[in-house]
């Protein structure tokens, strides 16, 4: 019988996510039900949705959520036959009997050259977040100038070469030198290193004088307050993640948006990528296209190893990738 | 040669107007040229938005802006000839020249009976507010429940009114129980005194368990933090005014939007009427429409006489009036 290992939510998380939060459990799986496979983990995700969904959909002592690349070791779900790779939400464990609800197969079109990662990123929920953020709730027109932050992260640096490919001029921020030089290798116009600046709004308004048509934010909080002064009118704004105030014990404070709203008559939408799962091999057949052509760039940054998923986790939260953040079993 | 009174903005406001921020001004008006007409105003409007914008888009020693119902005394043009009635953005004088540009004549079809008012408010700039803020930002559907605030007020009180005709459920609040009563009158389902309730969390619950569809926001603030944790999953929020906002000297400071507007995928438009100039003869039709069903009530609160007009602007501020806010010369 087998056995799986699992990290698991042992404590709620309090501001920043300490290894202490975490636990690794074994626990045995069951023989096969009809219906149902054995799978075996490849690939992992950490991304920055798990910490607020933490609070939200977890208790403690459940493992941590997400999704993998895994592979079929024993199936009696005819759908799934053993020696195939799915996309599972199985979270952080190692091996997992699923009844195939909620699983899916990669693209059958998916090159043997590939890495399968990539299904956790570029070409999975990141890169789908990225293309339908910026068609659906940007609806970013080509010739307009677009804003993003945490551009070199797994779903800014999409955003950026999918609003390059649609001909807009793209402006990216990020939190080190290294990953700005990077940002500029990816084709975007311009970039800076928000730590850096010294102030953010001469950052922004030397970027792009005339102002912003779109933003997309993965931040919020102050930046968002300082990006709302530099938008034009009727700007759109795509509400896409938080990370500035999603380790907060206090909840932060800052300025009211509704006055800059109102002049610029702006519009600003929060987000899941869940709303458009009817139209996912439309995203997915996009995203692999570009990938294949050479249009978008999928860099990654690779832990190895399932005991270090916490550490991989944390360090994906302080920003220590570019790309998407990855671990190996 | 005639002498007009006017309103000056003598210095600009900081925090609430004070009635020495204003002055009274005569100046000795020209002779008519061709194409030029000469107004006597006969209504004046006080609305909020003069507050916020008298910092965007005067300076002082500036006529105070806003609406009027004027007549044409004289004419040298054809198009408003002597005698007719127009609305004109005079601002806050008594007699005013023009050459045409930026006036209209009332609505071709305005009953006798129908007090030339209701162009300043239900069948005016206010009323079309409403109508467009609902119909275009709010996306307002049947069996949809929203919640307006501010809603004793010009905009608000015509915002439920509407909602209810297409049959909506409609929660409204109000600084006063005066105000609250005439919520009820006027059809609204659920009306509270949000000044009085202790807990407006609980409030917003009781009035509707399940939240809100669409919320049409005249307040903004820490009022709309409290808001955004009741809304229902995609709702929409129509950022109207935010009038909490307006008399600020330091800057209010809250919670940030993001991770509700997420969570909850919700979309917050702020607008001004202006973006549908193009549409204004379609609104004011089904106001006054709608007005002549006895379908919309227009209360009003007048007060008599040019020189309260710094009077009854302060007061408009303080939330004293039900219905919209006039003055008569």
């Amino acid at each position: 019988m087998l056995r799986a290992k699992s990290w698991i939510l042992k404590k709620h998380f309090e501001g920043f996510p300490k290894r202490s939060d975490f636990q690794l459990k074994e626990v045995e799986l069951a023989t096969l039900k009809d219906g149902e496979v054995l799978l075996e983990t490849v690939l992992l995700s950490v991304d920055p949705y798990m910490r607020p969904y933490s609070k939200v959909i977890m208790k403690e002592g459940d493992t941590m959520i997400g999704y993998q690349v895994a592979k079929v070791l024993e199936s009696k779900n005819p759908t799934y036959p053993a020696g195939v790779f799915v996309i599972s939400a199985a979270g952080w464990t190692t091996h997992s009997i699923s009844t195939g609800k909620g699983l899916s197969l990669m693209l059958p079109s998916w090159p043997e050259k590939l890495s399968r990662s990539l299904a956790l990123g570029t070409i999975g929920m990141p890169g789908l977040t990225a293309y339908f953020g910026l068609s659906e709730i940007c609806r970013l027109k080509p010739g307009e100038t677009i804003l993003i932050n945490a551009a070199a992260g797994a779903v800014g640096s999409v955003a950026g070469q999918i609003a390059k490919i649609k001909g807009c001029k793209v402006v990216g921020c990020a939190g080190s030198d290294k990953k700005v030089a990077f940002l500029k290798e990816l084709g975007f116009d311009e970039a800076f290193n928000y730590k850096t600046v010294g102030s953010l709004e001469e950052a922004l308004k030397n970027a792009s004088p005339d102002g912003y048509d779109c933003y997309f934010d993965n931040v919020g909080g102050e930046f968002t307050s300082v990006v709302l002064e530099q938008m034009k009118k009727f700007g759109r704004i795509a509400v896409c993640g938080a990370i500035s105030l999603y380790n907060d014990t206090v909840p932060q404070k800052g300025s009211y948006v509704q006055w800059p709203m109102i002049a610029k008559e702006l519009c600003m939408e929060g987000f899941l990528v869940t709303r458009w799962d009817n139209r996912k091999e439309e995203g997915l057949k996009a995203l692999l296209e570009w990938v294949e052509q050479g249009k978008i760039k999928c860099p990654e940054h690779v832990t190895e190893g399932f005991e270090n998923m916490p550490a991989a986790f944390m360090g994906m939260l302080k920003g220590e990738n570019i790309g998407k953040a990855i671990v190996k079993v």
